[in-house]
Formats: structure tokens, sequence, C-alpha cells
């Protein structure tokens, strides 16, 4: 079959690998759909620190490069290994997967607390080995494997993922219904943080920080109450004045950079917590007397666990709106280095969400 | 009366003023002890954002420099205003004073709901205007006098203000029995946190960084489980050793420098919090991938607000030891400049807190 295989920076290369099998309790998914996820960038452009080395295999999945990527996947079952519970499980179902795995030890105290992401080796499909989305198939075990309700089309179902990462970053930061956020930089986790706010409190107010067009529209479009200009506009003044100069309750740093840093401190109430859902290139320089003067919050979310099985039903009961319009772009496996990475790397601000399909 | 006047950076002058008089529900006050904190070192070398200048007087006190310093302060009451509560205050009595100060409006939603620190206007006694404590005398609402326990001597009265950012930093932790910490500096600050955890929790694991060796020795005195000089040792690696690799609960960062950022983000525990109880010069660089694979609280505490009465009754329960062993120097209010803040500046690592008696 073929499958984008991740050799190091700069190196992703299409080609024929095996088809793999369902293996005990895996499941054979033939892939639908994965889209581009900030960390693939990360990896085309340097060396990511979870990516195994040929002297550092990854010390749960063994491999090492090169490695199958994508990680935002669905798809349909093809095949059930012989432990699969079959009540739960069909060939032909619609499924995601919950990519993140661990340790899994029972000397774990994190994996034994169900919060595998803080496990130390944590890592993930399509990134530390196990296969990855970026292919025909995949066999992923079957407690890594969530059915798609029938009302979410396939293309959605690729969005799960990253959902997941703005969901459980939603819930994280302590959100109650009337808190008031500002989400700085809606680029895809920006857009699903905003969405994932919207989907718990639609009458929620959530100001949207970002300098590109079509990411403004699409933050619109996603219920946001007021989008502002960074290039253009105070950020800062404008939530001021239409907060009678309180600031907001919680901001969600999704954009990972010292801008987003500075402002989203400058914007929050005492007491008020910044959420960072990015991960950065550099480290920011943090104004710690604002922190202090304010008793703010810095606090990170790191992926997500135990999370998904809410997420779905949320996402069945309609509480998400045209998550569709985020995908800007659809194209081929064999395009995915050319009209894939390149042109995120390249017009980043006019697209979003890319999605693949592995078809041949 | 003799008074330290600040008139800004490099200009402190012990002058003669007016004694001031106990108006309404003012309590007169003769100072007994005044302890030099690093705020007045900060104030001292440069201009401090809350003090106030010609062209903005404080908005609260209406004051412009100079202003008295000092705000760590004990004493001997001398007079009552007429409607002082004469059953509670009695000339003769010793005192303290919690000298933060706030715009008490009805509108502030800070200081309506008991937290006077995030008032917008918060200021203190001896630093935005309302007299001070290295002055011979000071008249201050009967509100923000507290009556110094009988077991408690005038000199340790003087700590009782920075105990209580010390013992405010600890409770807002959520520090709970059988937490692992790690105290980053032994300064006043710094002792004064480790000194309030072992009152809370006499058995806890305290962990304390410092480089000076008259520092080490009163943080080894003070109880702490471990005292690493972080010049000769690595700071990581002896708190790994004691905790099987899994670091600490809670870092309390009492230096505000790169390094006790750096080290205290390493020797955190997934979802640990590091709590700044100390003022910046320069904003660090952080760590936010760090922040985020551990998912990390950063925070701060502002001062104190409402924990004078417990404090106070657990100083007065003993459940602090030693306490004036912190003090490492007495002197006159006439050498406060010479022999009390350059000293301070000049030979930081072998004093901790200095004493300024305004008896003339």
């Amino acid at each position: 079959m073929k499958a984008a295989r991740y050799y190091g920076p700069g190196k992703i290369v299409v080609e024929d690998i095996p088809e793999p099998t369902a293996e005990r309790s895996q499941i054979k998914i033939k892939v639908a759909w994965n889209g581009i996820c900030g960390t693939d960038l990360h990896c085309f452009l340097m060396r990511f620190p979870k990516s195994p080395t040929p002297s550092n295999p990854n010390e749960i999945s063994g491999e090492t490069l090169p490695v199958t990527i994508g990680h935002e996947f669905s798809g349909t079952i093809v095949a059930l290994g012989e432990d699969v519970d079959v009540e739960r499980y069909r060939v032909g179902d619609a499924v995601v997967v919950e990519p993140v795995f661990s340790c899994l030890k029972s000397s774990c105290e994190y994996c034994t607390a169900g919060t595998h992401n803080l496990c130390p080796l944590v890592n993930c499909i399509g990134i530390g080995g196990f296969g990855g989305g970026l292919a025909e198939y995949i066999a992923v075990n079957q407690s890594q494997v969530h059915l798609l309700p029938a009302n979410v089309s396939l293309e959605v179902g690729a969005m799960i993922e990253p959902l997941a990462v703005a969901w459980y970053a939603v819930k994280r930061s302590k959100y109650v219904s009337g808190c008031r956020t500002l989400v700085v930089g809606a680029g895809p986790i920006g857009l699903l943080t905003l969405a994932a706010i919207k989907a718990i409190d639609p009458s929620g107010t959530v100001f949207v920080s970002e300098p590109a067009a079509l990411r403004r529209t699409l933050a619109t479009k996603q219920r946001a109450t007021m989008v502002i200009n960074p290039l253009e506009d105070d950020v800062w003044a404008r939530i001021s004045e239409s907060t009678s100069g309180k600031g907001v309750d919680i901001v969600f740093d999704a954009a990972g950079v010292q801008a987003s840093m500075d402002v989203g401190l400058k914007c929050l109430r005492p007491r008020g917590s910044l959420i960072v859902v990015a991960s950065w290139e550099t480290p920011p320089k943090v104004d710690m007397n604002t922190v202090l003067i304010k008793e703010l919050v810095i606090t990170a979310t790191n992926t997500y666990s135990g999370i998904h099985p809410e997420l779905l039903d949320a996402v069945a009961a309609g509480k998400f709106h045209h998550l569709d319009e985020l995908i800007t772009k659809k194209i081929l496996l064999k395009d995915v280095v050319e009209e894939g990475i390149k042109t995120l790397l390249s017009e980043k601000g006019s697209q979003v969400k890319v999605l693949v399909s592995p078809a041949s």
C-alpha cells in the first residue's frame, strides 16, 4: 500500500510498504481522510522531540525512522482481530482513532490514573510509530478506536482529533457558563477552541484575535462575539471597552508566540487564566510582574485523555456548527508534501485544515 | 519626629517631620522595629511602579514624593482616635500593622470581595503614602492594626508582614499535608515560606536551593529536609534521587531570576505548580513546551489579604521556630541608608533581615 513515510526533517516520501493485518485486539481501518497538523509541519521543519531517531528508537513501539506519519484521521473498519469486541465493532463502521499512546505499565502513576497524556513516555501514532493516517490502511488497538456517530461525515471525523485537543483545553480551563474568553490565533486549534466553547455555552462571550482575513471570517462563522485584527486594532482597547475595563476570565493561546503571550496577560482580569494550546518554537519572555500583580495563572494542556466519548456525544448532538467549513483544501496522498505541507507552510493564513485522501 | 523620607531612586533622607495625631478611627503607634524589605531596595535602585511621582500623586492617599518609607513594622499604641474600639485596643498594647491599602469603594469588586490585594489601586503604607514604619510614630486606621500575641517579641512582630506574604503564598498554593515542595532562594521571603510550610505541616518534605552559606544554615535551622547549593550541586539530580524521579508538587520561587524559573519548572512533577513570591527585575524566558508537556501551572501571589488573624494565631501557638534567628542586624534610623539599604545591596548573601529602630 502507499504511505507517507517520515525520514527526518525535510524528507517525507510516499512509498509502498506492506499492508498491515489486524492482530488479536487490533482493528484494521481503511483510512478515509487525514488532516495535516501543525506538528507534522514542525516535524518537516526540524527534529521533533517525540520523533524516534536511528540511535533512539521509540521506547514503546520499538520503531525508528522512517515512520508513517499522520495522526488526525477517520476511516472505515475492514477487518477485526480475533480478540476484538464484535458486539461493539463491525466491518464497515465509520471510526476515528485516538492516536495518543503511553506506556500503560501498572507502575506508571499517570497511565493508571487515566492521565495517559502525562505519562513520561507519551507519544502518538503517526509520530512515534504504530503506523499513521497518511497511508491506505492502519491497524489500531480497539481501545483507541471510537465509532463515528452516523450524522457525522468522515471529513469532519478527521477533525475529531484536533477538536479533542480543543475540547480538553476548554474543560481543563474550568470554563463555566458566562465566562468571558479570548482566543488568540484562529488557526485550526484556535477555531476549534472557539467552537468548543460555543458548543458548551452557546451564549458565551468569546473574543478572537487573528491577523489573517480568511481565519477571521471563519471565526465569525463559528459564532465569535467579536473578531479583532491585531495588526489594525488594539486588542486590549477593544476588549476593555466591551467589558467595562474588566478584561476576560480565560485566554486560550492558540498561537504560541511572544505577541500572544503579551496580549493574553494584558487582557486577563485578576486571577484569570491563560491556557496554552500551542507548541512554541522559541520560549517567550513572560512579564511575571503582571502575573504577580493580577495573580494570574499560566498553564497549558497536553493533547487530551479520556474525553473522546463525551466529545463524540456532543458532536452527534449537533452542538458544533459547520465544522466542515474549516476544511479549506482536499488533496491526494501523492501530493501531501507539495500540495499539503508546503502549501500550509507558505500560505498559512489562507488555509485552515487540509485533508488528505490516501485513496489511490 | 525623625522619619526616613523617600525622594526617588537613590535618595532617602532622615529628616524632621511633624508627628502624626490619631484622627477618628486611627491608632497612633510608637514604632519599635521596622524591617527593610526587598521592595525598599528596589525603590532605592529604580522607580517602583507603585511609588507616586510629583506628576502622579497616589490616587488614594493623595500624596506625592517625598513619602515616609517602611512597611514591615511593630510598635506600641500611644494614642487612640475618638472612634477607635476601646474594648479591643488600649494604650500600651504591642501591635503590628497590615500595611496594604486599597480603594475600598463599593463599586470595586475586589475590595468588596475581601481581595483588597487585587484592587487596581492597591498600594502600601510606606510606599504610596499614609506614613511609614521608618519613623518614630505613625497613625494607622484601626482596621489595619493587629494585636501582637503576648508571647511574641516586637522584633519578631516586625517580621509578621513578610511572614504574611509567605503564609498567604503557601495557602494559595493549595499545599496539603504530604506535598513535596522546593523553595528556590532562601532570602527573607524564601526562609519565611519554608517556616510557613513547616508551621502548617511539620513533617513536610521541603527542599531549599540557595547559593549563600549563611542562608543555607538558616534554612537547615528552619527545618528544611534538604538544602542544596545550586552552584555546587545539580538541584534536579538531588531532588530526583530523593523522590524516585518524581519531582516536587509545588515550587515557591522566592528569587525571581531566570535560573529560579528554569530549575523550578525542571523539578516539578506533571501538573505541579510554580508559585512566584518575588518581584522580577527582568522578565524571564519561560520554557513553555515544558509547561505544556507536564501541564504545569505558573502563578504568583500579590502580598496577602485577610490572613493576619490566622497567622497571628499560628505564631502565638508556637508553630514557628526561632524566627528571631532570621534577624541578622539591628541598626538605628539615622543609619538606615548606609548600614541598612547599602549593606543589604552589597552583602546580600550574608544578611537576611535587617531591623531598624527609630528610637532617637
